[in-house]
């Protein structure tokens, strides 16, 4: 028997443009469900065009009812005011899908690289060419709607093994470090 | 006639220990509503402790039901990854008390000193004194309460200022540089 498909929101974090992408998988099937890039306005108050970023996500999670998520965890060390500003979008994009119950996981750029990829190294385009290839009804328009698909397969094919380390801390009553 | 209070909720955000303080102005009269300090716990995924400081913060605005808010804007300039997680605490901060319609400014760290000692440098301590002078019934705990409170107090007092040149920026169609 196949087992139980699970439905994955993976998201890519920017104040500008914040990728999302929703996939099935089923064991190691994967399929694609949907994507886009939500656009906070660049007028008014960084606290406005948060809530706008915010809302937009809670109708993307009301709309595809996700599972699980996956947030990536991009490391842009531009300067300390641009880090800032991701942070600021970072922390409502892992805060919106946990607010509705949806269990957030975290992944680092370079492992969503490996994963998807095969080298820590990718460029964007290469994302977007296996993204291609591992689910070729994605029609995203936006090389973060690609990022975001690539963070939601990432979870896919590395969630049983975080699963498995949580019951393993579990029983032993300590922490394993995995970060 | 005496102008009519508003009330001023004051925070300083940080992912281990966010203050927040609650004052009413009435012209350049000031009084003491509440602070407190929230702090989100240290076990738990980065998104379920976003989640229970967004939560806390919603309990401080239903009870003290603030007019405006005012976040300060720290440079915490030590490492890329403490600042990554600043913003992520920051983002929560802006956001909580904008869903609830609550209009949020932000305030440099420099001017909240420069506000409430006269001195872009000040201590923790000299803040915390001045505090004591300027809200002699604040009861405040910690370093961030009090801060929160530094914060509340300089939105009071440059709110007039900010209202003042949105009007003007509405009237002449354009936007004045003001950051």
């Amino acid at each position: 028997m196949a087992p139980a498909p699970i439905r994955i929101l993976g998201l890519d974090p920017g104040l500008r443009r914040t990728g999302w992408g929703v996939i099935e998988a089923a064991g190691t099937r994967l399929s694609f469900v949907a994507c886009g890039t939500v656009l906070p306005p660049e007028e008014g108050t960084l606290a406005e065009r948060l809530a706008v970023l915010h809302r937009e996500l809670v109708a993307v999670l009301a709309a595809f009812t996700p599972d699980e998520a996956a947030v990536e965890e991009t490391f842009v060390n531009v300067n300390p005011a641009s880090t800032l500003k991701l942070g600021q979008a970072r922390g409502v994009v892992l805060l919106t899908p946990a607010l509705a119950g949806v269990p957030v996981a975290e992944y680092a750029a370079l492992l969503v690289k490996k994963t998807v990829v095969g080298a820590g190294r990718a460029e964007k385009a290469q994302i977007r060419m296996m993204m291609k290839v591992l689910l070729p009804q994605a029609d995203f328009e936006t090389d973060d709607a690609a990022d975001a698909l690539a963070v939601a397969v990432t979870h896919a094919q590395h969630r049983g093994a975080a699963a498995l380390r949580a019951s393993f801390e579990k029983r032993v009553g300590a922490r394993v470090a995995a970060r």
